[in-house]
């Protein structure tokens, strides 16, 4: 297996080329569209879990809403069609025929063109308030909270995988309120869960925060996000969660009789996490030898490799390596025995490495003689040679332990690379120096915003949740600032 | 609540208000695309569990495959374009722009014309071989076994909900195999893993066989099936499985070096279950009162209706249901204790009969003072009063016992409804009085199939694979027949 090109060399390289070689992920014949294969399609299977009981334990259940949204509908809410409308795939006609000049080819059939042309859904919220407004009367219907795990297509004209595909996998959670406190509420607890699924279970430290109003959701008043800082400095927006306002309400006509009998708009709020996050998970923590895996995400917690020579070693090796398997599985950890003889056992190690299983044990002839095995965490490259008997374990412990030395890591480096600037030139420097998360003050203008983005490619990545209140002057225009925001180049 | 339309003054209607009176599922603002309501949605998460773990006991992954597929791919495999094409909904433009003539409204931009036009997925056999000729060299990347859980559309002319859609929700199982042997044992084992669970989760009886050529998918040598029976005598085809042969091999051109280092084409098998389902565990199953689930599939196992009238006994009778709910979760069920103060008894209780919960328990002030509850079946709709202390143990023996039932009670019906017919007018009379399963013998011919079917609407709905071989005469030609059939007028 040809190596990968090392992060300080190329580090967009470097991720393309371990997307590939960790077997996550492939491009397709159909432009901007992945392929994501099984090993891939299983880290989103575990995110997937983890997201949905979080969903469910908040109290919202799934359902499921169409592919297609009619034109007309599409473009009720202006704002949102706005944003979305340089970006769809529109579907025209709905039959093909033979092509009658080339035999065996077909041709669109001009006779089954639509009467309305249909939008691929770029996100939801058109044919769900639609949807909506049949579901609700009164305030006994409210509140309503659904989500609904689908596939959206978003026409990109640069796409990289996992990161900006063209047809991407996500959920997309849709709430009715009575209140607008109750959907702030719900706004803002969902960008909890989303930063405690980031911390907790992809070990990637987040920073929560609000958008500007020129960063918003298209539709949105206010749009909260996630903010991540990747190996090469660049930030990652990896989850969204909008306060709606009465916006599709008022689009849609959906109101409801309040217990005084009157007639008032529905408060709304959406969010959402999509595949994106494999892309956020690879660059927060691999290394130049591949993939490292929380245990947490991990579709194989532990790899046991068999060294030996002739059929008498193996079978004797896979006596113990079938046992500590067994008990690791008792331990509830997935672990898989390799002992395909089409591949030596240097290939396996790399190959593992690649793909980031976090625990790998080897037992050769001279761990049975001495009643060991050899064990190799993915997130240090630590090897350790250790007794049978304290090995299991030893291997269970393992998982907590570099689950929380990926996210200390991840932390520190993100400590490491945040910096407070109080100059415009002190500025610049970092950003194409150093990156990093940049706290400075701005002026509160989406002219000073853009203006910065022009100059510098940062752009303002949120305004944290937790902001200290601070007089300052904004760096670009030395105009009054009350508060610090968060800069970067991101991707 | 609105009684529903009784199964014998109407079936179809009886089915369509059922299927939106239990909250299943209703029509979209797109043509003959539905919308999966929360309730119906838990039912097929319970599907999708059962089923993905079956798949994966049988070495299965899962992966994704883009929704679009090129028309050059789509083309390739002729019969199988065939078959399909006069159904696809086509991309043909990537872009909406403003209306110059209508302010606020958008239209297509014409500038924005593909290429080359997307038929989005009416399965995904296309995409996948194309994928597969990169990911298959040697008889080392054998066999693939990947599944695919994913929306597909297919333009129908008549919808109904569940049954047939324009969009709808699937798995697909896509393999390749070095031999013929493989593949069809491939297409065998999953044949039977749908009658497992069509059966075993479902409570549904099947029966397993081969279609005839006329039948078979576009694109298949062979395609298994099986076949289940409705309340209505009309047969419903709940899942397929199809030996592909080398048909997508050659039309994508994989080939793989065997041991020997010759080149050979790849076999293959695909296999699928939809939402369908959903339609087939309605119709089985369900009563003029409403939905009847089996406890495997059931989203809520127990709901606990309190009686009262007032707080305290509210508090009262609160307090013996919530223990009791707390036992029944420890057993692991899924219990509902509805005390919301909106609704009386009577309406909660047709409410949960409509949406088929299989154990209603009521507790009210003289079950306190006896120190029982009365607890309900909805298969049986039998009640009984029962002591506080027995009735959890009850319960949750209730879920096996009513899991039999209901199967018992379908295979009994379908036993009743299951005839050797071994002359045509007798035939006729049968499908046109009765209907059900009718075994008779056919001449094997195309043209005979076609022509019972134009006469009576009764189609061969299949070959049962343990079909005993017997010398007979058609009953449509009176030519020589080795076995016999079956035939039902079908969904």
């Amino acid at each position: 297996m040809a190596k990968l090109t090392k992060r300080e060399d190329n580090y967009s390289q470097w991720y393309n080329e371990l997307v590939v070689k960790a077997d996550l992920a492939e491009n397709s014949e159909v432009r901007g569209c992945m392929v994501i294969k099984p090993y891939g399609y299983s880290i989103w299977e575990k995110m997937q879990a983890a997201l949905d009981k979080m969903f469910k334990d908040t109290g919202h259940s799934n359902a499921y809403f169409p592919l297609f949204v009619p034109k007309s509908l599409f473009e009720a809410e202006e704002k949102n069609a706005e944003g979305f409308a340089k970006e769809c795939a529109v579907v025209t006609h709905y039959r093909l025929k033979n092509d009658p000049v080339n035999p065996g080819k077909l041709i669109v059939d001009e006779n089954a063109k639509l009467e309305e042309e249909l939008i691929v859904r770029p996100t939801s919220e058109a044919i769900i308030w639609k949807t909506y407004k049949n579901w609700i009367q009164s305030y006994r219907d409210l509140p309503i909270l659904v989500n609904q795990w689908a596939n959206v297509v978003r026409w990109e004209m640069r796409t990289r995988l996992f990161l900006r595909t063209t047809e991407f996998l996500w959920q997309e959670g849709h709430t009715a309120h009575a209140t607008k406190k109750e959907a702030i509420d719900e706004t803002e607890q969902m960008i909890r869960v989303y930063a405690e699924f980031a911390e907790k279970f992809m070990g990637v430290p987040v920073i929560q925060g609000l958008k500007t109003p020129a960063e918003r959701f298209a539709g949105a008043e206010d749009t909260y996000c996630i903010e991540a800082l990747m190996q090469d400095g660049k930030a990652l927006q990896a989850g969204t969660s909008h306060f709606l306002g009465q916006n599709f309400a008022k689009a849609f006509d959906v109101k409801y009789a309040t217990k005084e009998g009157t007639q008032e708009y529905v408060w709304a709020s959406s969010w959402g996490v999509s595949t994106r996050l494999i892309g956020a998970l690879i660059m927060a923590h691999s290394d130049d030898f591949g993939l490292v895996l929380p245990p947490k995400l991990a579709p194989i917690h532990v790899v046991i490799i068999p060294i030996y020579k002739g059929e008498e070693q193996l079978a004797q090796v896979s006596e113990v390596a079938i046992e500590m398997r067994a008990k690791l599985q008792t331990l509830g950890l997935t672990v898989k025995y390799d002992d395909r003889d089409t591949h030596k056992p240097g290939f396996k190690f790399a190959d593992y490495e690649m793909k980031g299983v976090p625990v790998r044990v080897a037992i050769g002839p001279k761990d049975l003689e001495n009643g060991t095995v050899e064990i190799a965490r993915r997130d240090t490259l630590e090897k350790q040679s250790m007794s049978i008997g304290s090995a299991v374990d030893h291997i269970y412990d393992l998982m907590d332990i570099i689950q929380e030395n990926i996210y200390a890591k991840a932390l520190k480096f993100r400590a490491d690379n945040t910096h407070e600037v109080d100059t415009y030139d002190e500025f610049k420097k970092r950003v194409k120096e150093s990156g990093g998360f940049i706290s400075a003050h701005w002026d509160g203008t989406e002219e000073t915003e853009e203006r910065i983005k022009q100059e510098t490619k940062a752009t303002i990545r949120c305004i944290p949740i937790d902001n200290k209140i601070e007089q300052g002057i904004c760096i670009r225009t030395g105009k009054p600032s009350k508060q610090r925001v968060v800069f970067a180049k991101a991707y």
